[in-house]
């Protein structure tokens, strides 16, 4: 539907002397009861829209009306988060009037939430809910350094318990911001401490490039470069900020690492190379390349058994048409021959943050226990 | 400059099958050691692209390249953080390649920041660092309501100390985050307070729209419906909120309130007719109706010297170039014929985060002492 542009005022409130008036105000995307989805943009001038989300396959065309408003109407679909952008005469922009943006250092997506009849393990419910802090921490090398912080409901008014932590890598070109605004895992973990399924514990979610001694345009947060600066950073100066700021178990039986993709990478590599550290380590999709299997698993292909002994859980998940699909199977056939013990979770669907929303709730009641 | 696309493995591993290959990749904006800034955008087909960036009066042509890649350079621009975005055949869109995005339900801007020589206040410096804490609270009407928390340096590990506390509203359409991610109201106040001139404070910055009773697209925050369901949650739910869980000092001289735009206007209404509960309240371009002076203000003008000894301070910051300098000066004459003290501040430009950021490190020094 479209609306008088009676939010005009408030439009030049924030946008100053720059503010253009649009011909038409549009709600954009409008989730309806029965899950489909309208998506709108105004673009008079634009000659080809189409809606680019992750529940499509491919880019679907939208039409355009006589006010110079493009519209689709998608689904039903199935009820989750999904990013999304429109891409207009081939130039990828997000959804101008959704404010939930895609945190990303290469691209915008905006993110649209079919929620659906009954809540999902992502859905904010009023449950006790956490806390998320926005930290900085000092690198010598780096700077100031970014750090989201989950801490469990409740933590602010217990002085005595000590938590386990997990700490959570995003995918490359992800930011400290994108575990939670897309991932969710700040509400993932209040709903399943609120259903007993996991145990009050703290996430910490760094950024994961070690910029700017890396490059923000140099690919990858598993390259080699970023892995030896990320390690440094790591354990110099974010876990001893974290331990010290926090009421935290320094067992290593209560520490944790998981990641996605790029971060999944990183994850491996400082888990199973750092076994005094961590017990649990969960890579999501995580990206590798075959001819850096040894390199990067130096300690533990040089003794499996120890690995076994050490590492309480080793867990992989990845979508049966994510990119990183080949590659995690590849590895896992060597984790096979070498005789490393792990578990395996498989999904339908590819690379993608529904996924990770998926396998974080999947990994969570296995942690700390 | 432009680089290859190294960077297309990360593209897709966060943005799935939809990933689209960009013909070059491009590094937007360059802010350059003498201040001048270039911004670059890759649209091929575009046949206009113009530069809309709050340092510049109106939007400036950009050139395209044989590669199709826009650009512009800009400057020496005045050390400072920017709102823009390119106005793509009159569809403005953010930076792709730019982070750091005006968090708004009505629009997409994009953040540069000149940062120059010297750091300004709202510089992220190395000095202690306060916590941003992302906090719901329930409203039986509203439901889930988010509102951003700022602790300053040591609240975690003083466990006596009860603060003054200061509710700091965003303009109409911006969000919880604004004043964060675009004001820097945490930085400001970590480098006030690592300077002395500010006390050690909590602020409190809520969700200002009382969504869903008062639909997104009703304009600004300052209409009447949304003073009366806003103020609801804010003295039913928010305060509470915040007393019960945030080691407060609850004496109303330990007590602030200040807001942008439609913020401002809340602000005034809140803060004037709640002598009670305010003892600080600072307009800044405040939103407001000559129309509506009267029923807005009707504690303070029905006794004019009681305003005078509950209020110790009441503050107005309008730029010169303001859409609301005129409003607000008509208000002051009011206030001079009533005869309600209050102090006036006149900064250069319009109605601008860059004001609202120096309204804010005005105010600061001025509050609890």
């Amino acid at each position: 539907m479209l609306l008088l542009t009676t939010a005009f005022a408030c439009y030049v409130a924030s946008n100053a002397q720059q503010a253009r008036r649009l011909p038409v105000e549009v709600v954009s995307p409008q989730v309806n009861p029965d899950n489909t989805v309208v998506f709108r943009f105004v673009a008079p001038q634009a000659k080809e829209v189409k809606l680019s989300a992750q529940f499509d396959r491919l880019a679907v065309p939208m039409t355009k009306d006589s006010l110079g408003v493009w519209s689709v109407t998608r689904g039903p679909v199935k009820p989750d988060m999904y990013p999304y952008c429109f891409i207009v005469d081939g130039v990828s922009v997000a959804d101008p009037m959704n404010q939930v943006i895609f945190p990303n250092e290469g691209f915008k997506n905006s993110i649209v939430e079919i929620t659906g009849n009954t809540p999902l393990i992502h859905t904010v419910q009023n449950v006790p809910h956490g806390t998320l802090s926005y930290r900085y921490y000092y690198s010598k090398e780096l700077g100031i350094r970014p750090v989201v912080v989950y801490t469990p409901p409740g933590y602010e008014n217990d002085s005595k318990t000590n938590y386990p932590v997990l700490y959570l890598l995003h995918g490359s070109s992800d930011t400290e911001e994108t575990w939670t605004k897309v991932g969710r895992a700040n509400i993932i973990l209040d709903n399943l401490i609120a259903q007993k399924k996991a145990v009050p514990m703290i996430v910490v979610m760094p950024y994961g490039r070690a910029y700017p001694v890396i490059s923000k345009s140099a690919g990858s947060l598993r390259t080699w470069e970023n892995l030896q600066e990320f390690k440094k950073d790591f354990l110099g100066n974010l876990m001893p900020f974290v331990e010290s700021n926090y009421r935290i178990n320094k067992e290593k039986n209560s520490r944790a690492i998981a990641g996605f993709s790029g971060g999944g990478g990183e994850t491996l590599y400082l888990g199973l190379n750092n076994q005094n550290l961590f017990s649990y380590v969960c890579g999501f999709a995580p990206g590798m390349i075959k001819e850096e299997f040894d390199r990067n698993n130096a300690v533990p292909f040089a003794d499996p058994q120890l690995t076994n002994k050490n590492i309480k859980l080793l867990w992989f998940g990845v979508g049966k048409e994510d990119i990183t699909f080949r590659v995690v199977n590849e590895y896992m056939k060597v984790l096979d021959q070498k005789g490393i013990r792990y578990e395996y979770f498989s999904s339908e669907g590819g690379h993608t943050w529904m996924n990770c929303k998926l396998f974080l709730s999947t990994i969570m009641p296995k942690l700390f226990k």
